[in-house]
Parts: C-alpha cells; sequence; structure tokens
C-alpha cells in the first residue's frame, strides 16, 4: 500500500544460512533489491566489481566517507566495508524493497538513520546447530573458532535490538517468512501517513 | 514460533467492514479466537448468549469490573460494554491468536496491560467511501450522521497509536492481509524469549 519501498536490514550467526536465504527471496520475488557493499578488500577469484562488492582503494573510500555518502562502515581484519547511501535511498524512493545484509553495530547504524528500518535476525535451529556450525567442519584452529564463538556472543547480546527472528530451519519456510515479514511491513501506520493525513483533512481535522 | 498466542485488537471506521473481514479470518483459519464482549445492554432478536455478547445485569457488570475481572469497559447510550479478561488470557496461554474487536479508547487499555498486543485499524478504500458509509442510505437523520462524523474524527485522531493499517478495499485480500500480519507477529523477537535466553546461556553469556 506504501509508495515507499520498506528497508530490510539482516543479520545473525555465523552459519545460520542468511546468504542463501537472501539469494532465495530474490530468485522468488521481484520487487527486492540487495544493497552491495563497498569494500577496500581485493576482489577474490569469481568475484566481480559490483555484483559481490564495489571494489574501491583506500582514497576512493576514504572520500565517500568523507562526503557522507556511507550509511554505515566498519573495518574487518584490515579492510574496510561500508553501505553506499545513494542506491539504498534511490530503490526505496523508486518503491523497491531493500535488503541490506550486514552486522549488528551496522545494523544499529542504519536504524538511527532510518527508523523504520526492519531488523531482521536469523539464527541457525538450536543451539546444538549453532555450535556445530561455529565448530566448522573440523579444519578450522582454535583460536578460528574462539573467534567466531566471541563474535557469536556479540551478536546474542545485540539480538534485542531486532524487530524479527527467523530461525532457519527448513530453507524454503523461512524464505516465505521473510517475504511475508517484509511485505506485512507495507501495511504499517507509518508507510500510510499520506492516506492518514487525506482522511483526517477531509474530515475537518 | 512462539507458544504464546498474539492479541491482536482491531478498530476502525464505521462501515469499514470489520464484522465481515473477522467472520471470514475465523472461517478460514482455525487459531483464532473472537473474544466475546460482556454488556448490559438487552439482548436482541436473534443474538445469543455467550456468542455475540455475554448479556449481565448492571449488578454482574460491576461486579467484573470490582474484582478486575475486564481488561477495558465502557459506556455507550446508556449501557456498558467489556472485555472480560479470563476468556483472553486463557486462550493466549493456549497458543491460540486472540481477536478483540473494539474501539480506539479500549485499545489503548489493552495496549497498556498487554504492551505486546497488536493494534489493526481498518479503513474504507477512500475517503469518498467512508463519506458515502457514514452518510448511509439516506435513512438517516442528519443528528445521526453528524454523531457518526464526530466519532469518525476522534477515531482519525487515534489513528496513530495502530500499528498497522488496513485498506479495505477487496475482502479477500483484506482477509488474507489482516491473517499473513497477525501471523508475522509470532517471529518478533519479543515472542521468542526463550530460544534467545536457551541461545545466550549455551554461549556463555
Amino acid at each position: 500500500m506504501g509508495k515507499q519501498g520498506i528497508l530490510a536490514v539482516v543479520s545473525g550467526f555465523s552459519g545460520a544460512g542468511k546468504g542463501t536465504l537472501m539469494k532465495e527471496l530474490l530468485a522468488r520475488y521481484d520487487n527486492y533489491a540487495l544493497s552491495v557493499s563497498a569494500t577496500t578488500r581485493p576482489p577474490r577469484e569469481g568475484e566481480q566489481d559490483g555484483r559481490e562488492y564495489f571494489f574501491l582503494s583506500e582514497e576512493e573510500f576514504v572520500q565517500l566517507i568523507d562526503t557522507d555518502q556511507l550509511l554505515e562502515h566498519a573495518i574487518y581484519v584490515n579492510h574496510r566495508y561500508g553501505t553506499p547511501r545513494g542506491y539504498v535511498t534511490e530503490q526505496l524512493q523508486a518503491g523497491r524493497d531493500v535488503i541490506l545484509e550486514i552486522d549488528i553495530q551496522g545494523a544499529r547504524r542504519v536504524k538511527q538513520q532510518f527508523p523504520e528500518a526492519l531488523l531482521l535476525f536469523v539464527s541457525a535451529p538450536s543451539v546444538e546447530e549453532l555450535k556445530r556450525r561455529l565448530a566448522g567442519r573440523g579444519s578450522e584452529s582454535g583460536e578460528v573458532i574462539q573467534a567466531r564463538l566471541e563474535r557469536a556472543r556479540e551478536e546474542a547480546k545485540g539480538m534485542d535490538g531486532y524487530d524479527y527472528l527467523l530461525i532457519n530451519d527448513d530453507l524454503d519456510a523461512c524464505v516465505e517468512e521473510m517475504h511475508r515479514i517484509i511485505q506485512a511491513q507495507h501495511a504499517r501506520l507509518s508507510q500510510n501517513r499520506e492516506f492518514v493525513e487525506h482522511i483526517r483533512k477531509t474530515l475537518g481535522i
């Protein structure tokens, strides 16, 4: 009903299946636009500029920061990552629902700038499954597993700031639920201000 | 996912089709329980005690108030109306989604007691249609129409307190949207506290 698109921020535990979920959501429905992050990390084999990431130099990235063209940005393992503001606002204004896959700190920053943003947290179906996925296939070092656990703890602490919890048990059901939740957002009062104002004016309020 | 049911409060303009919507919702899906109000108004032809209303004497009604057995209550045209608390809490605990059809004052009182309650506002599809419905079929007196308009103004002022706006253009689509919105609520973080706490405990937080 609302003409403006919905901004949906997706975060979640490592190994919860966020990537697959969103790939499937975009394959099934054509009203979504996936935001592509900018990064200073060099492209890996098979990655394309503008598809997986916008691959930028340190200088280019810093210029985006300085001209307030990033919604949020952060550093991981010596590389910068950020969300270009222009794409998000253009798509929202065109009525498309924009999906951002970012971590909890980024989600918080986006929410400050877009209070109507919908925050979705994706979890593995059970704690046992979560631990299994955090532990990986046994080939990772204890240090890597410890780092993942530490990160999962941070994420678990930050879950309260999220609106919805998606438990990724069955991929198909989870994609449909994500779609329903985002689409329901179009009926939020806040998405229908114009209609409300029109009614009020006509009733002489 | 949540084991506790969702409490959905439905309000809206006179003639917006709330009654038909809810009848259809309950006919299509069996996870809903419709709360039946108590009233001191005498039953009309064809009304059954416990189906349209619980028909009570003034004394019985006041006793419900005095023993805090009503979630909210009000007086219209010299008769009392109220929502029995017991039925609502029992059904929610049994995991059923409870629908309350009440006005904006009642909705506010319910929200104070159940902050997780979902507030839905139903509107006619356009202001023109709303005015047509408020005016009725031409058989009503100017006074009746004025009273309806005045009430619609109060309702339009109170719309901001609602979570969702349902524009009842097409009955079928509106029923499905209402269902989707209420079901999406089961994935709210607040409905999944136990899962979140379990995850945190296991991660050692």
